[in-house]
């Protein structure tokens, strides 16, 4: 399914996988299901935990979802070893045909973007690389640069954080400007422009926003104002948003987002309704479950809003 | 010195060294002096002449500073070798009697930010600490609460970025809210709370900002804003700023912020007035000479504006 540009991809993955899920790797090094969890934690078997953790969920997801996010804190706090196993896992992920998105939300301008933007998007230069990358956007244009350029090159893409899920989102982001604009709509205009050049034939811009799924009350008027900007929409399960809550970030045919969960399918065997069937030894089958009934559940949510037939 | 408090660490480094030069180690792979760059580009050799650029630099200019930062992203670009290299410079700076910043600017949140706050800022996991680490506050409180847990814990510092140095930073960070603030002046308000509780006996916070050299209208303003705050004046020399343009950043006694310079030392020897005297041979004593000039025209500046005696 490989296509030039990312928006392309990420919407021929949608569509063939007829799936909006984007599985969240966020292994937290401290809280590993029993039956893989080193007994004495030290660092080199907690690495190796971390890696077979996240390769299940990725086999048993794979099927279910049409991308995995992952969050690159987690693999830094295990130092080399993780560092190792983020690259080597997006690698996993692709041949499992997966769309990879690395989580990192740098935000840098000059050569250090530049950095950054190949560190995580090119090609070439030994390790794979990810088909996307989440950044921010405090230090306008010049930070986005780098990124703009990579993704042209490579075919890949962004997300900008435009309106993100933590309950603190709010404090800068929702501030009113004195021409009308809320902070993150401002962000959302610069978003559009950025993304004006990197437009594919499926009519989607490889420069996507992140949009929380908690921010149910924008999602619609942001969906407005960036016509043409995937999504990717976390929030979803453990923090709160549910399937209703993310139709908005959809267009009329079910395409434009992706919307992430991670806790809720890494960790679904500790919940309901998957502890009881599955248990700590049967984590990433609940895992599997978990992001089958959250693609069924999106998709219904999708049909009754006449947005998949 | 070792302190409790970072800020009280921060300002006595400035005090008894009376300098107020933070030297911004920004090695670029591609642009190594000829004498230590390998002939062929591989990567092995690649991060050993990164090593002793760096190694060097901060050897020859240690005795004229008072701070060190890292900008983690040439770093990264190296691979698991690169990142080793960071955290070993880390440890060699602190034995080098400075202040070490990581210079990553992350910005997540939760588990997340926690796990970030932790690869950088605390002790006993194997690796070294740095003193203190930069971020952005795009996603608000839940962002920076690990930090300050972390900053509590171990005494180490954060620099929030409040108004860059970068040409772009205008677009987002000096729109006008409707309640007549800028939105660098609301981060400013928040970071001022976020800091109230880690004020040393010096009367600074481990909480502190980063405001661009290249600011000067703001630099005042801000300081005022925010009397509690160490302040990160990053932009000074190759960004445009000079000694006179950051005095409004310190206190009446010539207290209260480092100033940053990257290329302006680490490539000293390419411009003048260090070109014709050293070479790339002398790249090293040019960085020298270029710390040690810089931190005399800081205190003329302070000397000539009544903040040093």
């Amino acid at each position: 399914m490989a296509r030039d540009n990312f928006a392309d991809r990420l919407m021929a993955f949608i569509a063939e996988k007829n799936s909006r899920v984007c599985v969240g790797l966020d292994p937290r090094p401290d809280d590993l299901p029993e039956c893989i969890a080193p007994e004495d934690g030290r660092p080199g078997p907690v690495v190796e935990a971390v890696v077979r953790l996240c390769a299940r969920v990725l086999f048993s997801t794979a099927e279910y979802a049409a991308a995995v996010k992952l969050q690159s804190a987690f693999f830094e706090q295990l130092g080399m070893a993780g560092l190792v196993a983020f690259f080597r896992l997006a690698e996993a992920a692709r041949d499992h045909g997966l769309i990879t998105i690395a989580d990192v939300k740098r935000c840098d301008v000059g050569s250090t973007a530049e950095a950054y933007a190949e560190a995580y998007l090119a090609c070439g230069c030994g390790g794979p690389a990810f088909d996307a990358v989440t950044v921010t956007p405090y230090l306008g244009s010049d930070s986005m640069a780098p990124f703009l350029r990579q993704a042209e090159e490579w075919g890949r893409g962004l997300f900008v954080v435009v309106r993100a899920s933590n309950p603190s989102a709010a404090e800068l982001q929702d501030l009113r400007l004195d021409d009308g604009r809320l902070v993150h709509e401002a962000v959302a205009d610069l978003v559009v422009d950025w993304g004006a050049d990197l437009v594919g034939d499926s009519g989607y811009s490889s420069v996507g926003a992140v949009v929380g799924a908690t921010a149910r009350e924008h999602l619609a008027a942001l969906r407005e104002r960036m016509p043409l900007q995937p999504f990717l929409v976390p929030g979803y399960g453990a923090q709160g948003g549910a399937a209703e809550d993310v139709v908005e970030a959809f267009d009329g045919a079910g395409l434009g987002a992706v919307v992430n969960s991670s806790r809720g399918i890494m960790y679904a065997y500790k919940g309901e309704p998957y502890a009881e069937r599955y248990g700590s030894d049967g984590f990433a089958a609940a895992a599997g479950a978990a992001a089958r009934d959250m693609r069924d559940a999106i998709n219904g949510a999708l049909e009754g809003a006449g947005k998949l037939p």
